[in-house]
């Protein structure tokens, strides 16, 4: 298979910072092929060769945001998590995020498209605090038969329940109770070993 | 202070029997007053006087939906959180009372009327789980420390999330796993005391 046309590579990168750029600012509203088009440079011909409809435009480009805010994990169980869920905060309170994720809850049972989106970045959005859970396992600094499925709910469900359902803001504080609560349980290092908490 | 109108009773009990049938029939969208006046015979009159804004007869439905469904605890704590959230379970599988939970997370952020109807429901949505946790907690069930408000987020959380934004469907099984897990780390019983698990 050829490698991309650097070109179309170059154009893709322009238009999805752009794009982000609009999401951010406006929320999943501003998304559109025209405001890509004339805040990028790229013309509406080629966004729409690349993404055919409004929802492939809205999943590439919260796929990029997330890509972005994601950093690669440590091998610090502890850590890496904070690091992913403190990120999980962040978009939970910039409002356009947060609206755009509301939207897309609201959207999701009543629109086919935008529930495959919304599952789309449900599995983007938790591969790596999944891949960081797996790789505990492997390390044995997490039990062989832990739920990782149920384990990725147990420690965004709580950030996403207090902030969209129980409307409430939460700090910093709350991300490392929600964490350090999750590995008190399950841990195989005993607390001295687990380092400053 | 006087006691309530018999009459006031039996017409605002009549109205939210109905606006309850109307909620679970056609979601939030069916909850007027003017459907509600239909189906129940009461004028529309005494609607608007018992509830003036759309959004109190929101609140005041899906509260005594609410608490229709709750049962009084047993004392029994594992029992009494699967019954809670076996209920919740429930509210997050059927049509209309999910739809309207999107709605109303979509809506909460940008209508302050909304927003005040999501708190208010969250509280009395949440209130027989709290209470629940600070009875075992008196009863030497749960540890004296326990954090109640992070606990009915680990109890709630995994099932919205897993539900609203996993926008995946979940059963009795999963239910059992989030309590039994949460038991698992918290209870001053020994596995054996805890009873079948």
């Amino acid at each position: 298979m050829r490698p991309p046309d650097p070109r179309t590579v170059r154009s893709r990168d322009a238009a999805l910072a752009s794009a982000r750029e609009l999401l951010v600012e406006q929320g999943l509203a501003g998304l559109t092929h025209g405001a890509v088009a004339m805040r990028s440079g790229i013309s509406r011909a080629t966004l729409y060769r690349l993404w055919p409809e409004p929802t492939d435009l809205v999943r590439a480009t919260i796929t990029w945001h997330i890509a972005r805010a994601q950093s690669p994990p440590t091998g610090d169980l502890r850590a890496d998590l904070l690091t992913e869920l403190t990120g999980t905060r962040a978009m939970l309170h910039q409002p356009a995020s947060e609206q755009a994720m509301r939207v897309l809850i609201e959207r999701a049972a009543v629109d086919p498209k935008f529930a495959e989106v919304k599952e789309s970045l449900y599995r983007s959005g938790t591969r790596v605090v999944r891949s960081i859970l797996a790789d505990a396992v492997t390390r044995g600094d997490l039990p062989p038969d832990l739920d990782v499925d149920l384990a990725v709910d147990q420690l965004h469900g709580p950030l996403f329940f207090r902030r969209l359902v129980a409307h409430r803001s939460f700090d910093l504080d709350y991300v490392h109770a929600v964490v350090d609560d999750f590995l008190r349980c399950r841990s195989t290092k005993t607390p001295h070993q687990q380092g400053p908490s």
